[in-house]
C-alpha cells in the first residue's frame, strides 16, 4: 500500500518547518505568498490530501448527508436529487444517495448502512410499503437529525417538508368539475404514502362539496407504470358508463393512459378531461399538452439539504418546525380545457 | 458532544472481557448465541456503531466511490445512477455524487473534493466543455482509479465505457435513408464530446455512403433543450427546401421538434421522418411514438461499478481493458415508418 503524503514529508524535503507548511496550507498570513506557491506546488506534486478526513473524524463529523429515495430513476426524484446536490456542494458537505426501490426491507438495510458510515444527517423519502420508522430510531437515540421529505410520516425532532397534497388533489378535481366533468376517475398510488392518501381525501372532497357520490369503481389504485396506465384506459373502454373526467397522481402515468384512451377512440378533453400530477417534462411533450400540478423538486431538494445543513451548524433547529410547506400550482394546458 | 459508545462500555455494563464483546459482534464461533444475542441487543440499546469507518481509515480505504455526472436531472443519467447505486450497494460501497452542471471548472472543484474525501474510486461521464483531464492527474499519480462512462476521453490505465456512437448515428441515419429520406437534418449538442462528435461522424458516413452531400446549413449544434427543438422547427418551416428527415441526438429535444413542427404544419411521419437518441420513457409517449436509439444507462451504470469494484478488490485490474462497448439497439416506431 502506497504510503500517504503528509506535511512533514514536505517539510523536509523543502527544508521547511512542518509548522510553515500547515500554516501556509491553510493559507494563514504570516506565511509569505512565493514561500505558499513553493509549498502548494510541492504538496500538488506529491498527491498531498488535505486531513479533512481525518480531522473530521477527530471531531465526530463526516461532512456527509445521507439520502435514502425510492427510486433513483424518476424524473421528479432526479429534480430533487440536483437541488440536494446544489446546496451540499457549496456547503462542502457530500452526499451519500442510495434507493429503497420501494421495499421497506431494504429501506432498513439503507438506514443501517447510512448508520454506520456515520453520516451527520439523513434526508429520506419513504418506500410505498413502509409502515413505520422503527429503522431509524438509533438515528434518533444519537441525535442525528432526519428530515423526511415528499413521502413523510409524522415523527417528534423530524421535520417533514411537502406540499400540500390534499388542496393540490381538490384543486385538481375542482378543475374538472369546473370544465363540467361529472364523472370523475382517480387513479393512485399506495395509500400507505401520505401523497396519494392526501390527494386521494382532496379529489373525495372536492366531489362530496359538489354534492357527487365517491364511488370505489373510479378510484384505482397502482403503481403508476406504463401499463398501468394502459391498463386503466383500456377498463375505461369497458365502462359501460365511462367518466369524463381523469385524474392521475402521475404525469407519466397519465400520458400513457392518454395514448391509450386515444388508441380506444375516446377524444381529449372533449370525451374525457385528464388532469396530471409534478409537471415532468412530459407534460409539454405530450398531445395534448397535459393539465398538471407543478410539483417544485428543485426547491424541495434545496430547502431539505439547507435546513439539515442550518441544523448541523446551529443555524436553526429542525426540531423547531414540524412540517415545511412547500407552494405548487395547477397548471392548465389543453388535455382538460374544455370551457 | 455526545460521547461514542464502545465495546469497552458495552464489556463493563455486561460484565463480560472487551475481547468478548468485539468477537460476539464480529459473529466469532467461540461465543454461543444466547451471549451473541445478548450483546447484540445492549449494542443496539446503547447505539453502538461499528467501527467501520475508523477501522476503514486505518486500511487506507474508505468504501466510498466517487461519481460525477454533468447533470443530475436527466433521465438518462437517473438510470445510469440507479445501476451504479444497486451494484454498489450490494458491494457495500457508499456512492458520493456530484453534478458539474456542464461546466469543466465545476468538474474541476468536484474532483478536488471527491480526491480529499478520499474515494477509493471514481466513476465520470464529463462535461460539455472539458478539453483535458489534468484536473483528475492527482488520482493518475496516486493510482486511484477512475472509469470514465458515456462522455469519456482517452486516457492510460483508465477505462472507457460507451456504446459505439459512430455506428448507432450511421444506423440512424441509414434507417432514414431506407425509409425515402433524402435530404436528413441532424441536430446534436457539443462535439467536443464524443457522443455528440461520433454520432455526427456516423451521420456523415451514411450520406456519403449514399452519394449525398454532406451540407453545413443540416446540422445543428444545440444543448438539447425543449426551446432548442422548438426553435429548430421553427428553422425548418422558414427553408426554402425543408429536411425530409431528421436525427436528433436526444429524445427530449427530437419530442419537442416534434411537437413544433406539427404547429408549423408539417406531418409525421410524411413530411419529415424522425429518429431521437436514448429511449427515454418519453419515447413511447410522444404521438407518433419516437424512432430512437435504445442506450442501456441501467446496465452502463452496473457495468462502470462492478468494473471498478472489481479492480478495488483486485478481481479485475481495468488498466487491461481499454474500452468497454455496451450493445445499443435501433427501436423503429411510428415517427420515422414510411415504407
Amino acid at each position: 500500500m502506497e504510503k500517504e503524503t503528509t506535511i512533514y514529508d514536505i517539510a523536509r524535503l523543502l527544508n521547511l518547518s512542518p509548522a510553515t507548511v500547515s500554516r501556509a496550507l491553510n493559507d494563514h498570513p504570516a506565511i509569505n505568498s512565493n514561500t505558499k506557491q513553493l509549498i502548494s506546488n510541492k504538496a500538488l506534486e506529491m498527491g498531498y490530501r488535505s486531513n479533512t478526513f481525518a480531522s473530521n473524524l477527530r471531531r465526530q463529523q463526516t461532512k456527509t448527508i445521507g439520502v435514502i429515495v425510492p427510486r433513483l430513476d424518476s424524473s421528479f426524484m432526479s429534480t430533487v436529487l440536483s437541488g440536494m446536490e446544489k446546496v451540499a456542494n457549496e456547503a462542502n458537505y457530500n452526499l451519500i444517495i442510495s434507493q429503497s426501490l420501494e421495499s421497506s426491507r431494504k429501506e432498513m438495510a439503507n438506514a443501517k448502512t447510512m448508520f454506520n458510515s456515520r453520516v451527520d444527517g439523513l434526508l429520506v423519502s419513504l418506500a410505498a410499503d413502509t409502515d413505520n420508522l422503527e429503522h431509524f430510531s438509533t438515528f434518533f437515540r444519537k441525535g442525528i437529525p432526519m428530515i423526511l421529505f415528499d413521502r413523510v410520516m409524522p415523527q417528534k425532532n423530524c421535520t417533514n417538508i411537502v406540499i400540500d397534497n390534499l388542496k393540490a388533489g381538490y384543486e385538481a378535481t375542482a378543475h374538472l368539475l369546473g370544465q363540467g366533468c361529472r364523472r370523475i376517475m382517480h387513479v393512485t398510488g399506495s395509500v400507505k404514502r401520505n401523497v396519494y392518501a392526501d390527494r386521494l381525501k382532496g379529489y373525495k372532497m372536492a366531489l362530496l362539496e359538489h354534492g357527487l357520490p365517491v364511488e370505489d369503481e373510479l378510484i384505482r389504485l397502482t403503481d403508476f407504470t406504463r401499463q398501468d396506465g394502459l391498463d386503466v384506459a383500456d377498463e375505461i373502454a369497458r365502462m359501460p358508463s365511462p367518466p369524463d373526467g381523469l385524474f392521475v397522481a402521475s404525469d407519466l402515468c397519465a400520458a400513457s393512459c392518454m395514448g391509450g384512451l386515444r388508441k380506444n377512440g375516446f377524444s381529449i378533453p372533449k370525451d374525457i378531461a385528464v388532469v396530471g400530477f409534478n409537471d415532468d417534462p412530459i407534460a409539454q411533450l405530450v398531445e395534448p399538452n397535459l393539465t398538471t400540478i407543478h410539483y417544485p423538486g428543485q426547491e424541495m431538494g434545496e430547502i431539505a439539504a439547507q435546513s439539515l445543513i442550518n441544523h448541523l451548524n446551529g443555524l436553526l433547529r429542525i426540531s423547531t418546525t414540524n412540517t415545511i410547506l412547500l407552494n405548487y400550482e395547477l397548471i392548465v394546458r389543453e388535455s382538460s380545457r374544455r370551457v
